[in-house]
């Protein structure tokens, strides 16, 4: 029989995934002799199971926790559901991956109207023991009925200023007793029932309420956001509980071992006199740092301190840690590798490496490669800057520099960014509600809360700016208004935000992209030594290519000629040939764009030097260029005496049902030759100039695009040959250049064998062949995909991560047919997927030679592909 | 080093691919002992190497021409070139498959102006040497030097007409001398040179215009109309003169052993007297029935008539001759598997088994599936018929019923044709050019030529009703007229043809579809016995599902369920399906399809009682229903009182850029159950209707389309599955169905072995399938794949005939992976492909269960199957 429940002295660290991460580590520090409270975990099997039983829990589930529960009232001499001395718990959600804010907790379980007296008898503290009730029935009330907590909050708020105070702590035994009596009005008004009473009832709501919350919306984003798959399920830990709210010997707190902001090696946190949990990552009131608990609380601060250093030892990385102080007595209630911002994780892995506790390729693979974006992302301009006065300063909580326009909520902010609108985020506090809307703004400022707040936390996941617990402005939700002292912004006026020092300001300051230096170039240099991977860019122009070259690009993987030809000098002229009725007519026109072709070919040429250049010959379907509106039709009809009746049946002529599977890519190269011959001939050209004008060696790569059939890169081929046979002899010169082709059609990578005859290179347009070979238009089912990832028919958005069960198998048979066939053959990648680490692994692992992806992602691909190895090192 | 040219002795039938078929058969005569003129053959790779060399006759291959030039002169004791006893030579295309009509023959080549008049003394036959060296001029010019033929006509039937007289033998020897010099004027004039004297030039010249003709646009067309690969080129055979045109004791003719048209075994064909080869074929006069050639020539008759015989049994099947009478000696100049009619097809097949000839699996081999159509096309309704009166008889050339609109050339009938008119072309005679009014027409008409004249022959290859020789009608090809007795038919006039009998009608008679019986039954009930292969019909109604049967469909494999909504009844209803916000009104309007849809279903069941019938749920993108026009917007904003403006902004949201990749397939059922819902319920209700009302037992194959990822069926198949669920207990009656899926998507295919996890069946959607793994969208690349088609990029349509090099590489795996994971899962392809032979012999191969085609294709299905059978059993 499957074993469903485990004791914390069962368990161990490794049994992650079947005891969520909480559970593993409270196991762990059972295990290791740290005073934790005593409690066991329901497995992520037994979640997996009520889903599977159609959101039941069976009676073998059921059976094991009251098992574990006469356990649990053993060892702490304590009844669950006592009058007199009664045992209460915790329960708490445990995912495999940590998942913050996301999933729900219920403390003080087991109280009622009964145990609630004997509590306060027991404790002599009245006092303490209606607070602990009143805030159970609170959470319960929220998570497991799931009654809006705005309607507790209101009566709780409303006791606060009926009694004139501001702090929860002001309220005394009668206030508290009174809110109960609101609170269970309340629930009986809105569930039709009585708040129930019997704690055995209140623990099996409560552990299926954790379940449900595994698919709560909030869960299911963060899952999605962070590619977190949908069938994992959730553990449930069930804890005895320990009170930090028993007065001002008591508190709670959280805390990581090493700054989670910019890495500093100290103990930094925060705590709470006289408060449960909750209350200090919900921010309710501002806390104290930790290094004022040394004063407060002395002999319990030596031992933490201790025991933090004791757990980064033991588990090689940052900790974040929650306890709890009862009377004077310290409990350590979870632990786990601490989530960080880039510069911190960055910091952090050198730092470890120079103290002798990890190797570098330890340290390489410890930054989790999508978050250095962070670090490539804008800064404030420093003259700017210099010339700005901070309005106002609150907590540096997450590093990067952010302006834009302020909203209050995060409807109006997610509604600002879709219409283009750079938006910041401005709330008294954030709540799990809020997330949509930080993950649209640019940053998000907050008047309340500290660094572990749910602000701070969520946005340095998500390398986002925040600025926290800014307790100088005021902000008004409701009339959308912010005011720092006399200045009063609303709606849409700009704000800049600093989130590496807290600092706010009024208006817009200029941006600017960061480099690659200190800690960071450190950990680059090793991912380099590490990797196998070449990291190449896609890049159009030479800007582009040298931001890529700078962020350590090898080379283009991805020059696309087509757009090029948008610019206002040229267009006229793309539109004037895809008008054409004769050859003739579509030379002359092409003609006139040769000219900047070769230009643009010898501007990207000069910025990436020797490296090598792919460049693709024209893709996307003539249509795209077909002008739309009726003045764009006019000017050419002007400029090339062409009449509008003429052009409107061209245009007619040109649309298609399915572009994408359309009169594209090389089917344009072998219906209208001439555009093949004027792009080989500026490749060519540019690259004989700077021969001749610089004496450089260029070794263009030609890459012929959407080939389904060799013969198709056969005709292209001869004509990019014919016209290199008459460049060559009309200069001069002769050049090394190669031809090759995208691999993004099936029936290429079915057929690559063959095609490999022909091209010196492949590269895999896996944009192309996830359309294809999923059969999904990306312009079309965007919103398909999203419900498709709601209901875990997709794990994965295959047009982010490369699908490797089925696009994987075409890519995989084409690499291995393709090197039978020509063993020499370059093969790289250059979709989307190339910037992505999963799919930069698997390019890894499956042989390639290199990825490329847009310059930003350049340094997130070197050290994914360095990741790549030291994984395959440890199978 | 490569042997380029072959003697006839050196050769042999086997050698088709080399030596063309042509040559191979002369090869094969002549090492019979039959009398065959000694000649050599220049080989296919000889063509080929002229393309290669860029259309050059490299030296070697002139060397070896020129060496067994020497060998031919030393066996006729005859001189190439000489003055006194010149020897001369034919010069014909001879390709593997034999293309009648499109490749090009020069005869009488070796004269000159000296040559001819050694031959007239020589021969002591003036009028026999200026003949031949007119022919031999005007055949030159035209095929060589590419000077209208038109131009050479209107010299020579000048000359007849200013000599009053009616046929080319009236004209004496000083008109051919006439002629002969205007002839030679016209050249000048047109290629700027004398007409070459030197026979060398004269034979390279030719060689290298045949090698040419292999890539004239005609010869391309009927390639591409026959699925010949472009690339085989063809052979050339030079061969001694002997002449039909040396006066009364000469003459030439064709024959069939068989009668081509409706099978008759008895010698078949026509001769004249005092004529060269060519003027049979192109019908200059009308010939006589071979059977007269026993008056005539009875000596050479009884001779040919055991040659005949001889052959027949030699090859083992009809052949089609070609021979010539020179002074009362007989001469075979070609044989070959001769071309036939369907019905004639069949009954020599049949008919040989009978005379022991050949067994029943060569008799099944015998007949081309793609021929048999013609079967199975309209006849004439027999009333209607019965009640009309010819108004005229030709000879009945190729079998059918036509009737249609009159055009007079092949540019009116495409164009008619296009416009979507049945077409019938009347010619005065056809010719080559005329092949693509021939395609588009429904039947064809000619005053003169018999039945083997150009029309004859190439109608009855394309299965096209044809009535030649019509001599009592006159057509005016300029004045656009047809003149029968006092009736004046104009262009657009209808005409009704009957090519069985020759009959002529004005008007249209009504046409009715055929029946399988007689020969016919035999020859399926015969490949019924062979093939492995079931054949399914794709049938969305009663009508089709009984034609289907009719014609031996086995079951339905493809039953299209979104061809039942576009009716006038029920489009309001998907419309307003479609347009609905809330699951709440989809659900009402498919409450009102549900009892249109259970109709169909049951209608269906009816026909096909105990076969397996598969539906397949909703596949289009939902965007097709939507109302296009203003008036149908109307209609529907009136019917269900929807605003104009919300339906105009809901048609918007539903368009996409590319719906062939969008919104449709199963991701309809996933993301919208209902609509699976209410199919399945129709599906089952309507066998539980029939098990109820007539205890019929319905096995519903319910059909999942598109499916990319297995979880994607999961989904659906719940919903199925849970439909059913509610649909038995509420009738009380549980039946057996059947859930499968379409594998149309690549990915499917590559993770067939997942999804046969959930699929009790899988049908190959190869339309789909092709699209998807080429990257063509069917309805925007047809113009781009006939250009590919003419280029040799594509040797065949990939809509067509399904590409095995690709396309079935996914099959292949699929079905490997399919049948690991479910070893009875059954499988079979319902593209348009599983109409295809080709491809019917590659499913029979791969170990598909099943193909499913149009009712039409049925019998074609079963025919190739059992052809692959026999074909597979040879290797």
């Amino acid at each position: 029989m499957t074993k469903f429940v485990y004791l914390f002295n069962e368990g161990s660290k490794d049994m992650r995934s079947l005891l969520g991460g909480k559970g593993a580590n409270l196991a762990e520090m059972t295990n290791i002799g740290l005073p934790v409270p005593f409690g066991f975990t329901v497995t992520t099997e037994a979640c997996n199971k009520y889903y599977e039983d159609g959101g039941a829990l069976s009676d073998d589930i059921v059976e094991e926790i009251f098992k574990n529960m006469k356990e649990l009232e053993r060892i702490s001499g304590k009844t669950f559901g006592s009058t007199e001395d009664p045992l209460l718990v915790s329960v708490r959600s445990g995912a495999v991956f940590s998942m913050p804010g996301m999933m729900d907790t219920i403390l003080n379980l087991g109280l009622n109207d009964d145990a609630v007296k004997g509590l306060a008898k027991l404790t002599d503290n009245e006092r303490f023991a209606y607070d602990s009730y009143r805030r159970f029935i609170q959470m319960f009330g929220d998570v497991v009925m799931e009654i809006p907590k705005t309607k507790f909050d209101k009566i709780f708020d409303g006791k606060k200023e009926a009694k004139g105070v501001q702090y929860d702590v002001e309220l005394d035994t009668k206030d508290l007793q009174e809110i109960i009596a609101d609170y269970k009005v309340l629930v009986k008004e809105e569930m039709g029932r009585e708040f129930p009473q019997d704690p055995k009832d209140q623990l099996m709501e409560a552990v299926k309420a954790v379940f449900r919350s595994w698919n709560n919306d909030r869960a299911i984003l963060y899952r999605k956001l962070n590619d977190i798959p949908g069938d994992l399920g959730t553990a449930v830990n069930v804890q005895s509980m320990v009170f930090g709210n028993m007065g001002d010997t008591s508190g709670t707190g959280v805390a990581f071992t090493r700054d989670a902001a910019d890495g500093t090696n100290a103990l930094f946190g925060e705590f709470l006199v006289n408060a449960q949990g909750e209350d200090v990552v919900a921010g309710v009131r501002t806390p104290q740092p930790i290094a004022e608990m040394k004063e407060a609380f002395p002999e319990v601060y030596q031992q933490f301190v201790k025991i933090a250093d004791l757990l980064e030892k033991h588990y090689k990385d940052m900790q974040d840690m929650e306890f709890t102080v009862e009377r004077n007595k310290l409990y350590m209630l979870q632990t786990r590798n601490g989530k960080r911002t880039a510069t911190a994780a960055v910091k952090i892995a050198v730092d470890m490496v120079d103290e002798g506790l990890i190797d570098k390729k330890t340290a390489v693979s410890r930054i989790e490669p999508a978050q250095i974006d962070q670090l490539l992302h804008p800064m404030f301009d420093k003259a700017e800057l210099e010339a700005a006065t901070p309005v106002t300063t609150g907590l540096p909580a997450s590093p990067g520099a952010a302006a834009g326009k302020i909203y209050f909520n995060a409807a109006d902010a997610s509604a600002a960014a879709e219409d283009g609108s750079k938006a910041v985020l401005v709330r008294l506090e954030t709540s799990p509600e809020d997330l949509a809307g930080m993950v649209a703004a640019e940053g998000i400022l907050t008047a309340r809360g500290g660094k572990t707040s749910h602000a701070a936390v969520v946005a340095r996941g998500m390398g986002k700016c925040c600025v926290s617990g800014a307790q100088a402005i005021k902000v008004d939700e409701d009339a959308k208004t912010l005011t720092i002292g006399d200045t009063v912004l609303k709606e849409g006026d700009y704000i800049s935000l600093d989130g590496s020092t807290g600092n706010v300001y009024t208006g817009e300051i200029k941006t600017v992209p960061p480099t690659l230096s200190g800690d960071f170039g450190t950990i680059m240099e090793w991912a380099d030594e590490i990797r196998k991977l070449d990291v190449r860019t896609n890049a159009d122009n030479p800007r582009d290519a040298r931001q890529a070259v700078e962020f350590g690009a090898q080379g283009i993987g991805l020059c696309r000629t087509e757009h090029m030809f948008f610019d206002e000098e040229r267009i006229p002229y793309i539109r004037r040939m895809i008008m054409s009725d004769s050859e003739e007519e579509r030379r002359e026109a092409l003609a006139n764009l040769l000219p900047f072709q070769k230009a643009d070919f010898k501007g990207i040429y000069e910025v990436m030097e020797d490296r090598p250049v792919t460049i693709r010959l024209l893709d996307p379907p003539l249509h795209e260029f077909v002008p739309h509106t009726e003045e764009e039709m006019k000017q050419v009809s002007d400029q090339f005496n062409i009449p509008m009746e003429k052009l409107e049946k061209k245009a007619e002529e040109l649309a298609e049902f399915n572009p994408m599977l359309g009169h594209r890519g090389c089917r344009l190269a072998v219906t209208y030759p001439e555009i093949a011959e004027m792009q080989t001939e500026a490749i060519l050209m540019a690259a004989i100039e700077l021969k001749k004008e610089k004496n450089m060696d260029i070794t263009p790569e030609i890459m012929v695009p959407l080939v389904g059939h060799v013969n198709e890169l056969k005709d292209v081929k001869a004509t990019i040959e014919n016209t290199a046979k008459k460049v060559f002899e009309k200069e001069g010169i002769t050049l090394d250049y190669k031809v090759g082709t995208m691999i993004e059609i099936p029936r290429a990578a079915l057929t690559a064998d063959q095609i490999a005859e022909e091209a010196e290179f492949f590269s895999f347009g896996t944009n192309d062949l996830t359309q294809m070979t999923f059969g999904f238009s990306r312009d079309d089912t965007g919103k398909i995909i999203e419900e498709y990832r709601d209901k875990n028919i997709f794990a994965e958005d295959p047009f982010q991560t490369l699908d490797q069960t089925g696009v994987g198998k075409l890519v995989e048979y084409a690499v291995e047919k393709g090197k039978a066939a020509r063993p020499n053959i370059k093969l790289g990648i250059c979709g989307e997927h190339g910037g992505d680490p999963k799919t930069v692994e698997y390019c890894s692992n499956i042989g390639l030679n290199y990825v490329s992806c847009s310059p930003f992602r350049v340094p997130i691909a070197r050290l994914a592909a360095a990741q790549a190895v030291v994984k395959a090192e440890q199978k």
